[in-house]
């Protein structure tokens, strides 16, 4: 039984999951000898070589605490990173936030078609449940059907999409930090929480455990998206590979504009610390979670 | 245990259908008092009050052979219509056909925006799932996982969405009587295959009895898409309430353009009695399914 590896530094672990995971889309994605050629090869696009898998990053740090078969961790990654892909094609779209350029590349509509991105992001979006379905995933379906209700919870109304819509009204009024806060909370961390929790759901964890996990997973979600406003606004574009200060343009509030940025670092760095101190009954094994912690905050992209 | 009625008419099941429908959308979608709101009235303007529930029917009318309970059919059928609910949305959108009525009412993306319209098939979308994966939709969890499975397949690069993008192709490329028959085994086929599907399914049916379903489903699907081919030219656009004609404009090969009318009616015909020979094992209890063929054929809309 391969298990998650024991802790390794997070820049090789990043490099081992980045590796991963594009093996994992170039096995799902072969392009077709049909006309469905060209959706296959904006997915790819879309999903290959790029990003920090982050997501990934969290279910197989989380998952190495509870000695998890490694290709449950990957099934359940590629999951949580096909949302993340398609949630990345929607937002970027004309009609959306209209960028042209995610992680250094085009983004799918500018690469391929406005149409082909719409539908390259709701096939991802199938495929996410399809790969959960599937009992590689775990032999368990009480485990795999926990896998789902979650990640369809995370991804829609009452989270990830949520969220979205939330900030496309972020344009026209007036958000309060409460708000913010809230509208944050689903838009980028209840992904980042489902990636957590899909680690414990497979690992099987108590619920002092999960509740650990879960504060865990809370606080470097803030953190996360507090770091995202610091780099829209100090970051450097090409570093980050897409347009940055959009928001400010908009009108939009964030934290940054709601708290300073003196604040807002402060803000972040107790969060990264109480995030890392509700991992205080995990031993040496959780190494990887507290340096994904530090990480959130120190990226420079 | 309240299981599927007795059968009835095909006119009192669908009013009947339709309004159990409108009831669960409405509780499924409580417009929130918070910046969502315009995105909760966004599906409930697309998913209440309108549309044949041709795939309900058929969940139900399946269901109806093995006494299934009533809600685990309404259930099924609910996340199956917001899958379909979904692609009509993301359909529509100016990046794909263009549409500005549907069912007699503006589109989303008409009556909202355009952003509104892709986050509330996305999130319409993740509720599929959601749905699928709670236990009221059936206690136990490999029923859901398969399901789930079914759904997602049907839905995504092999199934609906993959129909959907070779029919982007088929304005530019003049496709022949196999690929059109595949394009719409995928685009239309695979949804109303999964909703008889899923009637199986929680009827726990005998491999005997599943392949014959399979039979008949497939060849609804076909003549329903040829039945749809047929009313796009020569119906009414009020009966059908969206704009008519626009293949034939566009370029695209259709059944009706590589057969001809004649022909193509008298396929859809063959296809019809084909399906209800499907259904020779079963008594009675299949009337309705017997008389959904017929309707497939017969609509105005």
């Amino acid at each position: 039984m391969a298990t998650v590896a024991p802790p390794v530094s997070l820049n090789a672990a990043l490099r081992e999951i980045s590796a991963e995971m594009d093996r994992q889309f170039d096995a799902l994605l072969p392009v077709p000898d049909d006309p469905r050629a060209n959706l296959y090869r904006a997915m790819r696009h879309a999903a290959i070589g790029g990003g920090k898998r982050l997501r990934p990053l969290l279910v197989f740090a989380t998952a190495r605490l509870f000695n998890v078969e490694r290709i449950r961790a990957a099934r359940a990654s590629l999951a949580i990173e096909c949302i993340h892909v398609y949630s990345l094609i929607h937002d970027d779209l004309p009609a959306m936030d209209d960028d042209d350029m995610r992680r250094g590349k085009p983004t799918v509509h500018k690469a391929y078609d406005e149409a082909t991105a719409i539908l390259a992001g709701d096939c991802l979006h199938a495929l996410a449940f399809e790969i959960l379905s599937h009992e590689l995933t775990h032999p368990d379906p009480h485990v795999r059907i926990e896998l789902i209700a979650d990640l369809a919870h995370a991804s829609g109304p009452s989270g990830m999409a949520g969220g979205q819509a939330m900030d496309l009204e972020a344009e026209d009024t007036s958000f309060d930090l409460n708000t913010v806060t809230r509208l944050q909370a689903m838009k980028t961390g209840a992904l980042i929480a489902c990636s957590v929790e899909a680690g414990a759901i497979l690992g099987r964890v108590t619920d002092a455990q999960r509740t650990s996990l879960r504060g865990y997973a809370r606080d470097i979600g803030l953190a996360f998206q507090i770091a995202d406003d610091i780099l829209d606004v100090e970051g450097d574009e090409a570093a980050v590979g897409k347009a940055l200060r959009k928001d400010g343009e908009a009108g939009k509030e964030t934290f940054l504009s709601l708290l300073g940025l003196d604040r807002a670092r402060e803000q972040a760095r107790r969060l990264v610390d109480q995030s890392i101190e509700h991992l205080r009954d995990f031993g040496p094994e959780a190494d990887l979670l507290r340096a994904i912690a530090r990480y959130v905050l120190e990226r420079d992209r």
